[in-house]
């Protein structure tokens, strides 16, 4: 076992945490990871209710250390479901992508429902804002990262983020961890833990489609594209500094850096977009995965990824230790 | 100490290289790192001969285990170039930037002369084709990296290369390193050791120029942008897939992304450039630097940027060993 800030703030054993990714972190898979001693996190996203009641049902249910992943900009614009999420009294509560107002006012109202309130970030300035507005943790997810991710990468970031925190709150690695060597890498630079998401999304619990799994699995880091794609057929209002990370694909081949026009014939071509997705079409639908697409090659059981991340990473700490020569 | 594979085939002390990086890394730089017990490599880059007979010269001259980076593609251009540096019998040969045509005939050349052949790669297929034409050591160098770079981050590469390397011959990771917690990481990750420019390029030895080291301590990584023009304007057929990340000014702002009106204007811009370059004009010249910048604060001596990231390494691991329990 690794001790860490982390594992000691929120009593879990190891310093291993399942990204909360939409349609991806279902029940099955959080309560994996934290029966496994990791913390799992059900990725609530843009908040539908019924998959709220569902998955963080099923993961409040079976308890532990457990948590929910929310996007901030779009609770704004749906009153109800962020009482919905926090009815279920997670212990740890996730906030990504808001801005600094948006920030301060959800971090304030997960801690006061009790929760730990863990912060996602992705440069020094939104560190800096998360600390003030009072995170209890911070994730700092580089530019490796599956679907929506910023331009610093991880390992420069970490250390940055880490000048600013100086220890006042744990920090979490994220964006180009799949295995003990990533997990070793965090802890030396100084991160209390990581945070994994395409690792998550290929295991047996996810509940990410066989398509979506196979195409990951048999995906290489060189096929991967930055798209809006996916964000504008949807008609989800993302902020253009937040691109998505997918498998490329017809789809991506066909719109990525056309948003303008996408989004004028969004009308006509979501439908037929929607149909493809609704068929499991790898060649159409989204495909997030992160850089380390060359690490992943099987569907394992999530249990089993937390304690061989956690077994590898001791080893090499271990051994690194060893060829220390006074 | 730290023992690795990199410091037992080439003899030297500490897994801490500096980059070969042009107009910076002179003799002085070069010597220092060499004799703080690191592999100083010469940046002979696009090959000027008269900074060939000073720097590789002067490095020559104080001996120990150093080197020479060389540009491939630049190389073939200009006969007689590649003869002169290898005449100054150079222990470390660093070659960067070739297809693989050009990489078996340098790597064979070099290899002829009795020089440690060092080849940097940028993706998965790079590594295999160095592999295969016989390179002693690879540099893995992720898209963090200051001045000419790839697009794959640096974390999940060196995983990558790894995995297709297994141990043949060492594996130094290159792109966001810059102090201890990088060195400790890169061996977490099961590098050999690590390559840094950005840290070395601010350090007393360097060549960098006053305007360009006070850039790069004030400046920080949010101030970066990938740019083609500096490539465009000096006229130097750089591939399309390595950009050149510098600090942001009045000349990547009016020219990056406007390759071809650049390029057609060349004979009225270029003069005008290179006369604000010869100023030290911090507006106008290039100011390559990794994304480390936010890492970067001071104007050291480059024997103590050796000494205190490979102290700082140890102690992060001995500590990190002390954590694990059973």
């Amino acid at each position: 076992m690794i001790s860490t800030k982390l594992t000691e703030l929120l009593g879990i054993e190891h310093p291993v945490i399942s990204a909360p990714m939409g349609s991806v972190s279902g029940g099955r898979l959080t309560t994996a990871v934290t029966r496994a001693g990791g913390l799992g996190l059900v990725g609530v996203s843009y908040g539908d209710p019924a998959f709220i009641d569902e998955h963080v049902g099923q993961a409040a249910q079976a308890g532990g250390v457990w948590g929910v992943g929310c996007v901030m900009f779009t609770f704004d614009e749906r009153p109800g479901l962020w009482d919905k999420v926090l009815g279920y009294a997670p212990p740890v509560v996730a906030l990504s992508f808001g801005d600094p107002d948006q920030v301060r006012r959800y971090v304030a109202s997960a801690a006061e429902s009790g929760a730990h309130v863990v912060v996602q970030v992705h440069d020094p300035e939104q560190a800096a804002v998360a600390l003030q507005a009072g995170a209890s943790v911070l994730v700092a997810q580089g530019a490796e990262a599956g679907g929506h991710h910023k331009t610093q990468a991880t390992l420069p970031l970490i250390p940055a983020v880490l000048d600013i925190t100086q220890g006042v709150v744990p920090v979490v690695a994220a964006g180009g961890f799949a295995d003990g060597r990533g997990l070793a890498a965090a802890l030396a630079l100084g991160a209390d833990g990581v945070m994994m998401g395409t690792r998550f999304a290929v295991t047996e619990e996810s509940l990410g489609t066989p398509g979506f799994k196979s195409s990951l699995v048999s995906g290489a880091t060189a096929d991967l594209v930055d798209t809006r794609a996916f964000d504008v057929v949807r008609g989800i209002p993302w902020d253009e500094v937040y691109q998505a990370r997918s498998v490329s694909n017809d789809f991506t081949r066909t719109w990525t850096g056309r948003d303008a026009e996408l989004a004028a014939r969004r009308a006509e071509i979501e439908p037929e977009w929607a149909a493809a997705v609704a068929r499991d079409d790898t060649s159409r639908r989204a495909l997030f995965a992160g850089e380390v697409l060359d690490l992943v090659h099987d569907i394992r059981p999530a249990g089993s990824v937390v304690r061989e991340t956690v077994a590898e990473a001791e080893s090499i700490l271990r051994g690194l230790a060893g060829r220390i020569t006074p």
